[in-house]
């Protein structure tokens, strides 16, 4: 049993000096390798190649009403006291192109979507004809030329750019791809994130009641994150306080992956033995150990052979915190797009809370409705030890460095992590 | 070829009017079937039992920092001038029951998370003790009872209500779920929702370009909507505008789905179809046929044997804009938990926009950010015939019933449906 002589950080990055040190650190670090997925697979994947229009959209001049194709022309002297009587000719059908044309004097039936047939340059909406006979339709209003019509490559033309690399595809892109008859794109192929227990303490199931072993939260928890941001976790287990453990564990997968996740042992006590197994991998290793930060302080940021490495602690609620700052943003930059946003909205702080000057605090509320508004209210445990603050949270207030305190009343702003309490 | 007399909708509904008739019709609706899923799978879900905790967390009183755990009495008159020397008589390794006690005179050495010894009531931080030799350990301050210490069930006791049900689940609640001892937790069963698309002239993918077949977007389109919003997507394919061929397949999906979305045929002309094959297949059939919006003023919403049946407009983008405002919502009605809530942001108007009295218009918009703000330009294409308008935008002004115009440079709520343009 040995004590070392006390070591403490040295010296506190900020959060903002943290990021930009590592994210520096990185480099461009954007993954280039791409996968072609199927159109309708593309939701949350990143597109790796811009996509330029092949083809008009619509391909033909199309009705957007049920109605008749006419010549305008034809109905420049229309009115109620003066119809215009047309002959109908035949019907231009969905789906089909029409052979029929629109000569002086005649008219086309069509019904939203039909190709508008030669001759014909305007549509009057059923609703504005009167049928005589089976083939005399009157007419009692002009028509502008054009009218009741989505031209040609109205919507889409070829060389048009359609969506730029780097976005982010939805759903609502999933109708143009298909219109344009792609069946595959090319995204960036998803991040693949290894993620690392250390603890002698940690088990993945309690069996026995009388155990003082503990059951590894920080896996599954960070399993899901990483999931939910579109990335793949890949499961690297539980080692044991041992240094050599931990460097094998490392090395073996940094090669196969794009940034692992280390948790507990971040700190600089004896048994925090992760900053060093990072250093001894290769350069430049740690590049940032203890931020001025609460929950989360004794976190490590390092790059080994241009892959990211964090070192969470392990207080599931310091470790969550620390992912959501540095880890969220981090996903992103790899995949080539700007930050994930989050979504804040306003509320008014119920109590007093409070931080230290020159360390950025993230206090967990619980936010509720009232008559007109939000109202925060921080949850009584802040401690990262107390698990349950995390879960009974629906978002986080961020105490800048400059604040030191928030009096109750005072409107802030508040990062939603969850569901709205009503 | 016939043609009918014009048909026009008489009332249209507003869409407040509208989801009220709707949701009144459904009645409860509440899928009450569970699944047991893996605590590691339950990001998403909606706990359908509420959960109670059986276990105290922590299981025994845990140090919270790296130090010595000390009988508070014994360092009552600890000072720098006068400081209390104890013996140092073992440690409590992390994942271990300690055996040692402390007693008089004694302290022991513990790490973060490590059980406290019997008989001591408060931890000492490393960096406030200093080793005289390899068993003696000097304080120079007194210590509180407690400090330094989480103690048994200070986070989590037995009985208490750990999560309602009917919570949405985030990776946040999956760590507390674990150290309960929890491998699973029973959750509302996913939505199945039957899609399915109408029209002679659809096709799933065009082969020939001199055709004037058109893909069918609206499929693929709401079956990755459904997914995104934790819904299984039943494909239901493509029937043409035949009353039999639509009555079959709307008839043998009901038994199996909890929901049916069917594209086009859904105003009131000669090839609109479905509201009479939805009104053959039972009570009440149509609730609400022709909504005051723009666009998806042709939708209906129906209930046939406690089961909604929603007719989507043929228009992609008329389709998702009334799958947003009904769909959306209703998805969360039958899971049991409130309305999925849309993020929005305040943004400046850089152009006019106009509606009609009386009709809720839905004006797509390119959100950007400004020196100290955000933009929203409404895109110049709004008619529903526009495709790209639904891709190019990310945001959605709702211009309300009482309001025909918004001038420039007002403020207005947007609702995000992208990442913000940078």
């Amino acid at each position: 049993m040995k004590h070392m002589p006390t070591r403490e950080f040295r010296h506190l990055a900020t959060v903002e000096e943290a990021k930009r040190l590592f994210f520096d650190a990185i480099g461009t670090g954007i993954i280039n390798e791409v996968d072609a997925v199927k159109i309708q697979d593309i939701t949350g994947r990143v597109l790796a190649r811009r996509v330029i229009a092949r083809k008009y959209l619509p391909a033909y001049d199309i009705s957007v009403v049920d109605g008749y194709v006419v010549r305008a022309i034809d109905l420049h002297d229309a009115s109620s006291r003066n119809p215009t009587v047309l002959r109908l000719v035949g019907e231009s059908r969905l789906g089909e192109l029409p052979r029929i044309k629109v000569r002086k004097g005649e008219t086309v039936a069509v019904a939203t979507g039909s190709v508008i047939p030669k001759g014909g340059d305007a549509v009057v909406m059923v609703e504005h004809a009167w049928t005589l006979s089976g083939s005399r339709i009157e007419f009692r209003a002009p028509v502008g030329v054009r009218e009741g019509i989505t031209g040609k490559g109205e919507d889409l033309r070829p060389d048009r750019l359609v969506l730029e690399r780097g976005c982010r595809l939805r759903a609502e892109d999933i109708g143009v791809l298909k219109a344009l008859g792609l069946r595959t794109v090319r995204v960036v192929r998803r991040v693949r994130v290894g993620v690392l227990s250390t603890g002698n303490e940690l088990v993945d199931a309690v069996r026995k009641y009388d155990s003082a072993k503990v059951v590894d939260l920080n896996r599954p928890v960070i399993k899901a994150m990483l999931r939910d941001l579109g990335a793949v976790a890949v499961d690297m287990g539980i080692v044991e306080d041992d240094e050599w453990a931990i460097k094998a564990a490392l090395r073996a997968e940094l090669a196969r992956t794009d940034m692992i996740l280390v948790t507990a042992g971040s700190s600089v006590g004896k048994k925090d033995l992760v900053a060093g197994c990072i250093n001894s991998l290769g350069r430049p290793g740690m590049v940032v150990h203890g931020i001025a930060m609460r929950p989360a302080m004794p976190t490590g940021l390092a790059v080994v052979r241009g892959k990211p490495i964090v070192s969470l602690p392990g207080f599931p609620v310091s470790a969550m915190v620390a992912f959501r700052v540095f880890v969220r943003p981090l996903l992103a930059k790899l995949v080539g797009v700007s930050e994930t946003p989050e979504f804040t909205i306003k509320a008014v702080l119920s109590e007093r809370v409070s931080g230290a000057r020159g360390v950025r605090t993230f206090v967990r509320v619980k936010v509720k409705r009232t008559g007109d508004g939000y109202q925060a209210v921080p949850l009584k445990a802040q401690r990262s030890s107390i698990l349950t603050s995390m879960m009974d949270a629906n978002g986080i207030v961020t105490l800048p460095e400059s604040a030191t305190l928030i009096e109750p009343g005072t409107e802030v702003s508040v990062t939603l992590t969850g569901n709205l309490a009503t």
